[in-house]
């Protein structure tokens, strides 16, 4: 059977800021084994193999992070089917991400293809028993079925949608009686104890035509507004990927609805499959640290720290900076190059109001990394002052920054790897490492990596206004003109 | 009276880490008022007037604390009498240092001059009311006695020692019947009760000539031994500051020794001064943090943060990072650029483990920030990595680098404030702001700030060994050189 796996990777993850921020959300975040969650759920998909076969993979997400998660699937180092992205302009919530995907599928692979939806964000480590699961959905979705994954509930969780299971169906399934949304607490108890009630983990598998009448029946508006969004489709390729476009303005006038609210609580007949993995949500900083392995003292860490007295702490850091505990129980510390977080562990769902606090006070924080990625690499802004900003940039192999002037800074550059090949003015010459260049105001300049390793170099800008905005593009590999 | 206070500045501050450091020890660490402990002791010496008459302020430090020293009285930007920097090769606890004061007084301002001790790391607001105390022990030691000065207990602390009070003497004093060190708790908890026991501060009042010759009586050997190096003496002066230095072979065998033991617990007569001023002795972050004006949820801050649903917690961060706090309870949260120390309010003491484990671990961070101070000015690592290395350098108003040369690193210079004059190879110029030169491996170069504003400068270095020990001086105005 064809089956075409449908990574769904977005969401703005202010449950896990610092770590997560709009500009690189949930999916980006990378775990104690060195992967991020969308590296997982790509790994996953690849991993997908007969009775199923696989032609492609879908991932559907927001534009600005098509280059970083090619990034991502390049750095899995995996052969792997096609990837096609479906790039959205604005997130819509799950119904439009899967009725978009379901039309691709269907138009690529025929009406038989079932479609296997997995969110970009879930952490599932036994992989062999969600191929399982996979296969015996697929199956009961070839039969005609709207299928889900159930999650057995481990506590009288009010933050996620119960399915209440009734017959057997198949090897593994069972039939759906209904779902129900996050309930109250005691209803909640009620449905753990009953013991035929599982969580819905936002996992699905079905027949692309199926889906789609399924969306036509039950909810009609939003279906003929994805049909007319659809036809405003352009294909492309970047990066050996296949990605599909849509017009802003129609995509703009998708209603924003769930797939669970749109078609699987009305329609029928729906399955169950049972999930016989592990999985998370990683809905937050605890449930992110019970996910992580444990010393005897319940502590986890990354990164370079000392423990004193310290228990049940969870430490997420980086290399560089050390973070020392000392006497303390329960906590979960998150440190970033501009930010730090330190929560009790079974507060940390309060997280999303530190995000609504920086935005409200204006700081960029909630939404911006020190680190921003771009479609030629990165750069990391090393320090900030009135009058100057210090960064370091790497340029990935083969790219090119714009064509660009500044009006107001001006730039040093100093080379410490690779090679740059530079436009400065009306010159243009290559800077091995220890080799410098001054790029004055109003000057045309271009920064190019022609080699086949990365490129890192030091910038120093001075100048009396340093923000990003003042850039004037004239040519651009990316589309950022005009 | 002459009255000369003596500020003994020093000590590691391992309970105060990572915001105090071998290199930049407690009496540097800046109060939420923005002033150093040293600078508040420097004030409290400079603001005693009539009836005292102050010829001068005697420091004793060790000699690579003076510049820094020198930088903190400077930025007090106030008239104040001369200082005198008693300089250490090494520490040897307070009655070595005390008697060199009391010889350098004796010695400048004849045997009638008495000693107002004030260790440099203590903390006291009320000004006013320390010096109505001084003016009481002053008057006692012209009298002859060894003056103490008692804080009342709060708590049945064992970390302090006590001092037993007898009779009334003068206007304000009490005859001292004993000393105890550190008790145990239920000894504590008895003078605590008792009512006439007092903490011993660590200040002292007495005459040069009394405390001279109380140690020849008591601590023969020790008295003996500082004549010795008393003999080896050598003045000087920096940055219009008189100095005194001493040949390290004979200061080398002075025996490390507290005046409490030598002296005080010996000697009679001994007074004691009750302080009516608030006193603290910042012996931990614990007590910093007392020291620090909270709001209604108990929590103190310095530094840019967010505080949700977080009490009786104080956070000591700079202004660059933010600190978000949620759902926390009697924290002790200390930010630096290199090292986070996040801590149980009530286990602060046990910092100085943080500290043993570092030092045993080779992690220099227990004793080095990031930001180092040279009589010059201070450099500030920015980013670190194999092949290269940042520093933002600041250099004082007239003064210069070493003529110097690296056998493995070049460098980049990037002007980002003020104005520098440089020695590049053969070349002498300046740079202004946006300007820049490159310095290769090899080429003989020095910095000077000829201006009175501050220069500031971006280095990139490059080279496959990055170390401070890759410096070949020809010529140093501070006495660098061989």
């Amino acid at each position: 059977m064809t089956v075409v796996p449908v990574i769904l990777s977005g969401g703005a993850g202010t449950r896990l800021w610092p770590a997560s921020r709009e500009s690189e959300p949930k999916p980006f975040l990378t775990m104690p084994d060195g992967l991020s969650l969308v590296q997982k759920a790509l790994a996953r998909a690849f991993s997908l193999g007969a009775p199923m076969d696989v032609p492609e993979v879908i991932v559907v997400t927001n534009r600005d992070y098509l280059y970083r998660t090619i990034d991502e699937c390049v750095r899995l180092d995996e052969e792997h089917p096609p990837l096609r992205f479906v790039l959205e302009p604005e997130g819509r919530n799950t119904a439009p991400a899967i009725a978009l995907a379901a039309r691709a599928a269907q138009a690529a692979h025929g009406s038989g293809a079932v479609l296997l939806v997995l969110p970009a964000d879930h952490l599932i480590n036994d992989v062999p028993a969600f191929t399982a699961a996979a296969i015996e959905a697929a199956t009961l979705a070839t039969q005609g079925h709207l299928v889900t994954f159930g999650i057995r509930p481990t506590r009288a969780e009010t933050g996620f949608g119960y399915i209440e299971c009734g017959a057997a169906l198949g090897k593994a399934g069972q039939a759906v009686n209904r779902f129900v949304e996050k309930p109250p607490r005691t209803t909640a108890e009620s449905f753990v104890a009953a013991g035929n009630y599982l969580w819905n983990s936002g996992m699905f598998c079905f027949g692309a035509a199926t889906i789609a009448k399924a969306l036509a029946e039950h909810a009609p508006g939003l279906s003929k507004a994805v049909d007319e969004v659809w036809q405003t489709r352009r294909s492309g390729t970047y990066e050996h990927c296949a990605t599909l476009e849509f017009d802003p303005a129609a995509f703009a006038r998708l209603p924003s609805e769930s797939i669970d609210y749109a078609v699987m609580e009305k329609a029928r007949p729906v399955a169950c499959v049972p999930a016989a993995f592990d999985w998370s949500d990683i809905g937050s900083w605890q449930a992110l640290s019970e996910a992580m392995p444990v010393d005897a003292d319940g502590n986890s860490r990354t990164g370079h720290g000392i423990a004193i007295g310290t228990r049940n702490t969870a430490v997420h850091a980086g290399n560089t900076r050390l973070v020392a505990t000392v006497g303390v129980d329960n906590l979960v510390i998150v440190d970033t190059p501009d930010a730090l977080l330190v929560a009790d562990r079974n507060q940390t769902q309060a997280v999303k109001d530190v995000v609504i606090a920086l935005k409200a006070a204006g700081d960029e924080r909630y939404k911006l990394h020190a680190t921003a990625t771009r479609p030629w690499g990165r750069y990391t802004v090393l320090h900030e002052a009135p009058g100057f900003k210090i960064k370091r940039i790497e340029v990935k192999p083969g790219h090119t920054l714009s064509l660009q002037l500044h009006h107001r800074r001006s730039e040093h550059w100093v080379v410490i790897g690779g090679e740059a090949e530079v436009v400065n003015g009306e010159r243009l010459f290559t800077l091995a490492v220890n080799e410098s260049t001054y790029i004055p105001v109003e000057t045309k300049h271009r920064l190019a990596n022609r080699t086949n390793a990365p490129l890192v170099l030091i910038e120093v800008q001075c100048g009396d206004y340093l923000g990003e905005d003042d850039i004037v593009r004239f040519e651009d590999k990316y589309g950022r003109v005009g």
